[in-house]
């Protein structure tokens, strides 16, 4: 099987010139087939400001009203995704924009409120049909995808990045060998948080058990290594967290692996 | 060589949603390979304001300031191809969004200001790479084309919907018979503004000179003829102007031709 890069990179990295010019490069450097999932956040809190309207964060995740849908829809699917794809295009990567609703790649359900919170138009993926991705990569496009989903019936949905670019990995290993790389402004997962020297070469599921137990690993980056094990246990060959900057040095940054 | 249908419809009538799903409906029933090109202009016109931005036409063509080309791709590369999309999608047709940026599909230049008119973002098509879009198609999706190109630097450029549909269209008539239909709110060229029976069925070129030499055919309506008969001359299959409720109807509105 041919290799493939999924890169996930966060809006964090984006909203800035420079961190963003520094990780379009390392990007464009990676080697054979790739594909890369945005984020997008803070650029929307901006545009929801400048309207007006209120960003609303409930446990770090965004509660998604109609007009709230409506920025998300153009800050991710417009803005992001198309300066992301022109930027690329500069740099020869034969990038092409993407959502989940674009070639019904991903269809999710509004999330329910069982815990209280109405999250209004936010989705939980629960279905990849990867098809087109894979006829894109195999013509030798990069597909550049933003947070947002659909539900089949004319309904867009914000959805969870880092979800994504899981889901649409696992789906992709089928065809490939694939690499997930998370791209992050620390240099990856470390036992003191202002440290980046003090970068966790290799963690194995065992190991990310003790460092939950000690409190070594803090609270945003459980959820992401919980989800990343289980994608590592559904086919995805390695994941890796590293300094957006260093993505193409296969030493930097955090490898997840299933057994030491 | 297989057919394709390729359907500009503007943001006039994409904007009321009575007419939009109309639209939508009768594109979905469409036989055969498709692509659909969009405008989206009176939308950015209600975002600029709401952002406290003043839009800016001369002649009819929206002058594309930093500040608007970000509206502008929100709008067209966001909210109006998305929400496209994902109706579609709701339709059974695999709707792919794309701008010129994607696939490098079209390069253009910025518009000099030759005219004393500094038209700021605007791109004029110069290089379409149809190679992305005629696989896109072959593989059975429906690429659905907002209002946007690059210049190969980064740079994304505002451009209009029916130069793109005539480029794209063009471009792919290498590969399909294509025929190019415009998606009106009237019903097609008409002898009496005012009055949907007075639809002219078929003209050709003299014909053409002759009701511009009367002052039979609108202002508007000149440059748009103008182009898609040049259109023809470069070996699109055929041209109709048509309501947008009737598009898959053969026999409704104007048929452009060569000659009688």
């Amino acid at each position: 099987m041919k290799n493939l890069t999924v890169v996930k990179v966060g809006g964090g990295v984006l909203e800035n010139e420079e961190s963003s010019s520094q990780f379009l490069k390392a990007f464009a450097a990676l080697e054979g087939n790739k594909l890369l999932v945005h984020g997008g956040g803070r650029l929307a809190d901006q545009y929801l400001l400048k309207l007006g309207l209120k960003p609303n964060m409930v446990n770090g995740r965004r509660v998604t009203d109609k007009d709230t849908l409506e920025v998300v829809t153009m800050v991710y699917g417009g803005l992001v995704n198309k300066q992301l794809v022109a930027n690329l295009q500069s740099r020869k990567v034969n990038a092409i924009g993407l959502t989940g609703a674009d070639g019904n790649l991903i269809v999710s359900v509004k999330r329910p409120s069982d815990d209280g919170v109405d999250w209004g138009f936010v989705g939980d993926p629960i279905e990849v049909n990867a098809d087109t991705l894979n006829d894109l990569v195999g013509q030798g496009t990069v597909p550049v995808i933003a947070p947002l989903t659909h539900d089949g019936k004319g309904t867009l949905l914000n959805t969870n990045a880092d979800t994504m670019a899981t889901v649409v990995s696992v789906a992709l290993a089928r065809h490939y060998e694939v690499t997930l790389i998370f791209a992050f402004d620390k240099a990856g997962v470390l036992t003191d948080v202002d440290d980046d020297n003090s970068v966790v070469e290799k963690i194995d599921e065992a190991g990310f058990a003790e460092m939950k137990a000690s409190g070594q690993i803090h609270s945003g980056m459980i959820p992401k290594l919980e989800s990343a094990f289980e994608a590592l246990n559904e086919g995805i060959r390695k994941i890796r967290i590293v300094g957006f900057a260093n993505i193409s040095n296969e030493k930097a940054g955090t490898t997840l692996q299933l057994e030491k």
